[in-house]
């Protein structure tokens, strides 16, 4: 089981989560053998159910089912299942030790893959609206099965597409992991947001939808590039209503929710030439002041020596630049 | 110029450096080009020397020399230019400027190479003492030469090694930049230190000094992988004598520092095949409270959603089992 462990001095966290067999020399080429397999030896791949542990949720025709040990279901739209080398599991009521004024405890919390398409080489950006749609109310069903779960403080539901973006397996899924901390940049924020009493969000909200930094927008969201980018391109989608997490949302938001994000990453694909990225969900479900927030981050730049010494970024283009080509392609692109 | 930007509410920081020619196809392929030059067209070879800004400091022989526009110093040791697409410039008394509450200054500050040899192709593993010692003293004297400039609130000593830490110019070198603002990750570290009114650090020497996780010491310094570890074999260097900076570190301590480094390194390069690296000094000579340590972390993952989402990390060796590796390997491996 793995493990959690507490900075030194400070309220961070890292989870040990230990590959049992990894030696050194597969640290060493850890980077080149992965996210290359074709779609022949696919775990992910519809047909090839038996491969993963028993899915927990089947989405399929707009109902929910489960595998049983017996029987794996099969045509599905949208299939959840553990992750076979989980980070976290679920097994609770295990005590926090402490030695040395080192703080640990047991590695409790869940790690899901939500699989989006039965189909190898589909890409988000070429959904039906329809299908968008399908998902984003997967990734609410999913966020609040896990909120509602015992000692669970938070839910990470964030994707990693294409090598440079952490994804070890190139069929389309996303990862939840249901933490039982909260983490320390939802802490950090909720911190500032309960000392100044109203949501920065709503005005980020107001300021950015007029401002030069807009790149779509629809009755219910906004996409644009945050004032002080961490990266070239990075995109923030923020809603009009103050929703702390996908448990707030209707059908309608997260159906403009969908729609908004797919017009971001076709933008990407045709700007960036499908860049490796990550998006993900800035939610606290229990914290009304909070309010959700989906940040994508294309992966063309390198975080080095500076951003690891500083907790400060260096971004080669402005913000400002980086929208005017985004909303430009959107315009005109298609 | 640059510019610096605050977060919308958070005390964070970017660095908004355009590089003016970059269009979003450069983005596109941004990575793939990078740090493959050969020494042929090398611009920090010894001989090339024009090919750069004018050199702040060359180390020759152990004296400190400076080129002029009519000459340039020739057969160095160790030379400090500035960098030719800085990230920031030393423009002082620049007003800070505020508009709709986003706040920017204007990119004040200076940011230099360090070049750390002559020879295209040395790495530092293969320095003698002699030469390390003086690298070392050769980071003191840039560290001590930016602090005492007006307006500056940090020196960011870091090296970036390999394409996968950000290297452009695969040439040994380091990188300085003097920032005009304390970074969030030492803020937020000296706060905590300033409220237990003890060095944490200090403690951390006395624990980690007989810990299962130490892989080298001397009489001046521990080498070892902390307990949470951000990455795998991310290694800690620090000293036993409370000191804040490298300005506060004396000949014999520097002496000792080069020394465990390159065990460190050495052991990077037996036990995980010469990984690209980073490596960082925290440092605030103006905080005696702060406790200077060195940093290095192999880029052998990828910091992906998760990373992104929570700011905690997910590590997939132990740091007690990776320092067994290299502990071992110092022990056997020459």
């Amino acid at each position: 089981m793995s493990e959690i462990r507490k900075h030194y001095f400070l309220s961070e966290y890292c989870i040990i989560a230990e590959e049992r067999s990894k030696r050194p020399s597969d640290f060493a080429v850890a980077d080149e053998g992965r996210g290359k397999n074709g779609s022949e030896s696919c775990l992910f791949c519809g047909g090839a159910e038996e491969n993963t542990p028993l899915a927990t949720a089947v989405y399929k025709n707009g109902k929910i089912y489960s595998d049983t040990p017996e029987k794996r279901v099969r045509n599905w739209d949208f299939r959840c299942f553990p992750n076979l080398y989980p980070a976290l599991s679920p097994v609770p009521d295990s005590p926090k030790h402490e030695e040395n004024g080192l703080q640990a405890e047991p590695g409790y919390g869940f790690h899901e893959v939500i699989v989006e398409s039965p189909l190898h080489g589909r890409r988000l950006e070429d959904f039906s609206n329809f299908e968008i749609s399908g998902l984003m109310q997967v990734y609410r069903d999913r966020t609040c099965s896990y909120t509602s779960r015992e000692n669970i403080r938070y839910v990470s539901l964030f994707k990693n597409s294409g090598e440079k973006a952490g994804a070890s397996i190139n069929h389309l899924h996303s990862q939840l992991l249901a933490l039982p901390f909260c983490p320390p940049l939802l802490a950090r924020e909720l911190k500032v947001i309960r000392k100044i009493e109203k949501c920065p969000y709503c005005a980020i909200f107001n300021l950015e939808k007029t401002s030069s930094r807009l790149i779509s927008e629809n009755s219910e969201w906004i996409a644009f590039t945050p004032y002080s980018s961490m990266g070239p391109f990075e995109v923030w989608i923020l809603s009009r209503k103050h929703v702390s997490s996908l448990g707030d949302c209707s059908d309608e938001l997260l159906f403009a929710l969908g729609h908004i994000l797919k017009d971001i990453l076709k933008s990407y694909g045709r700007v960036l030439g499908n860049p490796p990225f990550n998006y993900m969900f800035y939610q606290l479900s229990e914290a009304p002041e909070y309010h959700l927030n989906l940040r994508l981050l294309p992966r063309i730049s390198i975080n080095a020596g500076f951003e690891l010494n500083t907790g400060s970024y260096i971004n080669t283009i402005s913000p400002e630049r980086a929208a005017s080509y985004l909303r430009e392609d959107l315009t005109h692109g298609e």
